[in-house]
Order: structure tokens, then C-alpha cells, then sequence
């Protein structure tokens, strides 16, 4: 059994196109019913504002499977600590045994979840994207960034957040440097949203802030925040202004994500055409057709991508001797 | 973080009067309202006949949760490979950060289920014991009757098992030298049900075997294998001839469990006086009130059992000085 640490996680993985790649297999497998993927495990910590969640996936024609497990504890930041941590464990899907623990802290998943970002940009976004906008300033505002940039070139980059100053400046100056673009910070989310061609939401917002009135021809939207039933970051209304609606996952997201809301509001019906990216990365189904159109995708994470991810992980930590291993 | 191996773990754990109580503290809890147990997470892996299972339970009250993953692949027989697997996971509950992995292979869970056996037998067989029954020669097998000995000081245990006689007869050497009674395998289950006073199933049966008419005035039975909606060990009308039922979840039992189809054959309802262990425990209930009643208990294992049993190893294992420090 191989126990790989953060640090040497972060060494072997970045948001890459081979984490993007590994990722769209993943969704592959699920669009063409070659997963299995349980309902999430949620487990409230409600003094503590916080969160565990175990999210697994089984694809038959893999020899391992990843179980995740996820903590998101909101009280640890008034302890000056971080509020996400966690794991993967890989067992051999043969067996059952384990065969390795990463102690990736939910860096793993912040790839995994970039990486995803990528795959909706790369089907839905307008061909040409100059002005990215991106709203929320933490750990997600950066990969989301990160991921969109390996699939349109950006030049500019229009910023709203709730952060304090300090957070958002270092944010500015983070993703200046790194992705070589203008940050601009807008007073509004208005703003970002009549600004740029691609915006991503990666807030844990609990009501809708993009309104319907504020798109254009052209946009696309991930909404990256909601993965419960209480959060939301779309006005339902977004909906119905949309050529083209995507999801990581339908079941998944009806119940967890935006389309949620949406549901609720009647302006979609689980039988409305959303498209998954498993669809659009298998080539089954197309993602935006013009660049008139004004498309949306719902991400709420999945775990095929948390069993792509871990099994690179894994691989490039065994190649490069990275790991303690036990017994 | 500190990770402890099966062997470690099996140095520092065993099941004695200490960990029944561990184990009932956690029932307590759960009685009590002060834990959150939510729905197991079931990945199943059918080409293997195997199934991933992830239980967790949180109590306000205790500063560390268990997240356990346990495998149980059944083709691995035919590799000459034991089928079940796994380990716990022990989270801060103030910060969801991970403090310790126990890769127990399920020894932790053997003996927190033989816990609660033992805890159903305390509260529910007749004061005095003189012939126990088992049923199954497996791992829990021994399990149940190591449980059943700290409660109630047995002479004979009577046994049925559909193991190859070999299998069989290394249980029979192994329980009379361990505790000390005299085995005699039975050529029926109903040899077995009418000559003891306390029964334990311990198999993976998917279809009940325990006929009403086998009871007896001042029996107790056990019924621990079934935890999936396939298996069941006691044929539903066994529930219309006892005066006292009892369980360790009822609301996991009534799916998971013998309830489940006492409760699809109309014998019981969701309303029915179930007791919980934990109530017996507390003492807000009473079990058995006189040595003619019979009694049952249906088990299914619930994640307090991992969170107290994981607690307790943990503990010992830092004691002394067990276990391998990661970072």
C-alpha cells in the first residue's frame, strides 16, 4: 500500500492537458453507461458549519476505484485553518483491497474539478474568447481560470468577489503573472457577466446572483459552486435564456446543482435537452453549434472525475518513487 | 497522521469488556439523539460479486469521527483471497481534518459487530445460558460467541454450518479450546434452534431459515448477517411468535435487515414496539423481563459502532506507541 502526501501530490499533478484528458475519460465512461456512481454520502457537522462527503465511482474497465473522501469545515477559517481537507483511496476494483491512500488536503479535487471546467469550455464556450470573467476569489476562482485558459486564450480578466481586499489583490496578482493576462476588478457582478464571453461562478452562494437580464449572445457560463441542495448561484430565469444547457451529471445535478432550482422554478422538466459532458466529450451530442449562442453548464463533480484524477495520481507518484509505502 | 496496520491493531484490540463498552457508549449516543448517522454509501461491483460499503457517524460529543470503508468481493474465495477488506478513517469532527487511518481489513468491524451481539445478549437472553446455538462457522462466527461468552457463561454450543467439514471441524477445535466448551455440530439448524437458549445467525443467506414453529419458550436469537435489502436469515412469521423485539437501527433494519421483510410480509409495521440497542443501554427500555419470553434482536451494524471501536483502537495504538507517523 502506497501513502502519497500532499506536497508529493502536488509535485506529480498539475491542471494540465493530461489531467483534462484523464478527466474527460472519465465522463466518457459515464455517458456510455460504463460507470456506476452511488449517491454522494453526506455527513452535516452542523456545529462547525461543516461538511463531510464520500463520493465513489465504479467503471468496470479500470482495475481500481477511488473512494473520496471530502471535508469542507467553514468554522476553520476563524481558526486561521484551511476548511477543505480529505483523501482518495484507490482499492483494486478486482479485489476490493486497498492499494493506495492519497492525502491530497481536496488538492486532487480542485484539479479534477478545473479539469472539468476545461471540458465544458472547450465544448461550449464561443471559439474566440478575449474577456474571461470569473466571480468568487478562492482556491476554485484560480483552477476554473487555469483550466479555461488551456482551451481559449484570454487576454483579460474581469473579477467580482466578496473577499477582503488583501484576498482579491493577491488573487489579482496570482493569476496576472501566472496566466500572463490583464486582471481587472468590477464593482459589480453586472459587470463580469456583460464584460466577458466566459463567465465561471465558483461561490457557495445559497441564492441566485446571475440574472437573466445580464446575458448575451455569445456567453457561456459554468457555475462550478453549487454541490448541495441550499446552494444556487443562477436565477432560475438564466434557464430560459440558454441555446444550450450542459451538466456533469443529470441525476446529480437535478438534485444538487443549479438545474435544481431551475426544476423547481418549472422552467426546466427532467426531460428538458440537457446534455452531459460525457456526451459532448464521447461526440454523441454536440455542445455550442454558433457563436451567437448562449450556453450554460452545471458542474456539481462527480465521481468518475475523483477516480480519473487518483488513478494519474497514483501512476505518476509509482514511476517517480514519490510515497511511503506500508507493510 | 498516524497510520496503524491490521497487525498493530490486532495487538491493541480485542473483544473484551472494554470494547462492549465502547461500543455501548456509541448506541447510547444514538438513542439519545446526539449522533448523525447517515445512509450507507453502497458502490456494488457485480463481475466480482463485490460490493464497497462506506459507513460514518457522527456524535457531537466526541472530538473524532470514523469514516470506515469496508469490501466484501466474493469471487475472491476462488483466488484463495479473503473477501473482506478495508479500513477506518478518523477525522477531527472540529476541523474535518484526517488524524488517523487504521487498515484494519475489517478486524475492527468483527469486533464491534461481535460487540453488539454481546450487548443484544446482556439485554435479552435468559439469566442463565447453558446451551448456545450458532449458526455459520465464519469469522463472525466466533465473533457472536466470543461476544455471547462475556454475557453469559455457556457449556455447550451447538452448531450448523454449510462450510466444508474441514472449515467446520477447525471451528469446532477452535471455539472448545478458546472458550472452553464442548462444540457438537448439529445435523440441522432446527437441532440447533431447539436445544439452545440463545441463537446467533451469522450467514449470508438470501432466503430465511429459522422456522416459527422452532422456538421455544425462554429463547433468544441474534439475527446479524443480513445488512443488504437481498439477505435475510429469519423467516418473517419467526417475528409474530416473539414477545420482545429488538434492533440495533430500526430505521436500517426496515430496509436493510430481518425487518425489512417481516415488515413486506405485514407481520411488523414501522410503528410495531421495536426496541433499539441503545435504548436498552441507556435504560430507557427494558429487554427481556422473564426467562420464558422470547426474544430477538436484528443487527446490521450502524457507524457509531466504527466511530467507538476506531476511537478506542486509536487511542491504544498512540499509547503504545503503534503505528507509522506520516508528515
Amino acid at each position: 500500500m502506497r501513502i502519497v502526501t500532499e506536497k508529493d501530490l502536488r509535485v506529480c499533478i498539475k491542471l494540465d492537458h493530461d489531467a483534462v484528458k484523464a478527466v474527460e475519460q472519465g465522463f466518457a465512461y459515464l455517458s456510455q453507461g460504463k460507470a456506476t456512481v452511488p449517491p454522494i454520502l453526506m455527513l452535516p457537522v452542523p456545529e462547525q458549519q461543516g461538511e463531510v462527503d464520500v463520493k465513489t465511482a465504479y467503471m468496470p474497465d479500470i482495475d481500481k476505484l477511488a473512494v473520496k473522501i471530502a471535508s469542507g469545515f467553514f468554522n476553520n477559517n476563524k481558526k486561521g485553518l484551511p476548511s477543505a481537507s480529505g483523501m482518495m483511496i484507490l482499492l483494486n476494483s478486482r479485489t476490493g483491497f486497498p492499494e493506495a491512500i492519497l492525502l491530497d488536503n481536496g488538492y486532487l479535487t480542485q484539479v479534477r474539478t478545473g479539469a472539468a471546467g476545461s471540458i465544458a469550455a472547450k465544448h461550449l464556450a464561443p471559439s474566440t474568447v478575449t474577456h474571461a470573467g470569473v466571480i468568487g476569489t478562492g482556491t476554485q476562482g484560480r483552477f476554473q481560470m487555469r483550466g479555461l485558459k488551456l482551451e481559449r486564450d484570454f487576454k483579460t480578466l474581469h473579477v467580482f468577489s466578496l473577499d477582503p481586499e488583501d484576498t482579491v489583490e493577491a488573487y489579482r496578482r496570482e493569476m496576472a503573472e501566472e496566466l500572463k493576462v490583464e486582471v481587472i476588478i468590477e464593482p459589480t457582478v453586472q459587470a463580469v457577466v456583460e464584460k466577458s464571453a466566459v463567465v465561471v461562478t465558483t461561490t457557495p452562494a445559497r441564492k441566485g446572483f446571475i440574472r437573466a437580464e445580464w446575458l448575451h449572445p455569445g456567453l457561456h457560463i459554468t457555475a462550478m459552486g453549487s454541490d448541495t441542495e441550499e446552494k444556487q448561484e443562477l436565477m432560475p430565469e438564466v434557464f430560459s435564456r440558454a441555446d444550450v444547457t450542459a451538466c456533469d451529471l443529470k441525476s446529480q445535478c437535478f438534485s444538487l446543482g443549479e438545474l435544481r432550482s431551475a426544476l423547481e422554478a418549472g422552467i426546466l422538466t427532467r426531460e428538458s435537452p440537457v446534455i452531459e459532458l460525457g456526451e459532448l466529450v464521447a461526440g454523441t451530442k454536440k455542445g455550442r453549434t454558433s457563436d451567437n449562442q448562449i450556453t450554460l453548464c452545471d458542474l456539481t463533480g462527480v465521481g468518475v472525475q475523483d477516480t480519473a484524477i487518483a488513478l494519474q495520481a497514483l501512476s505518476r507518484a509509482e514511476k517517480q518513487g514519490l510515497g511511503t509505502v506500508v507493510e
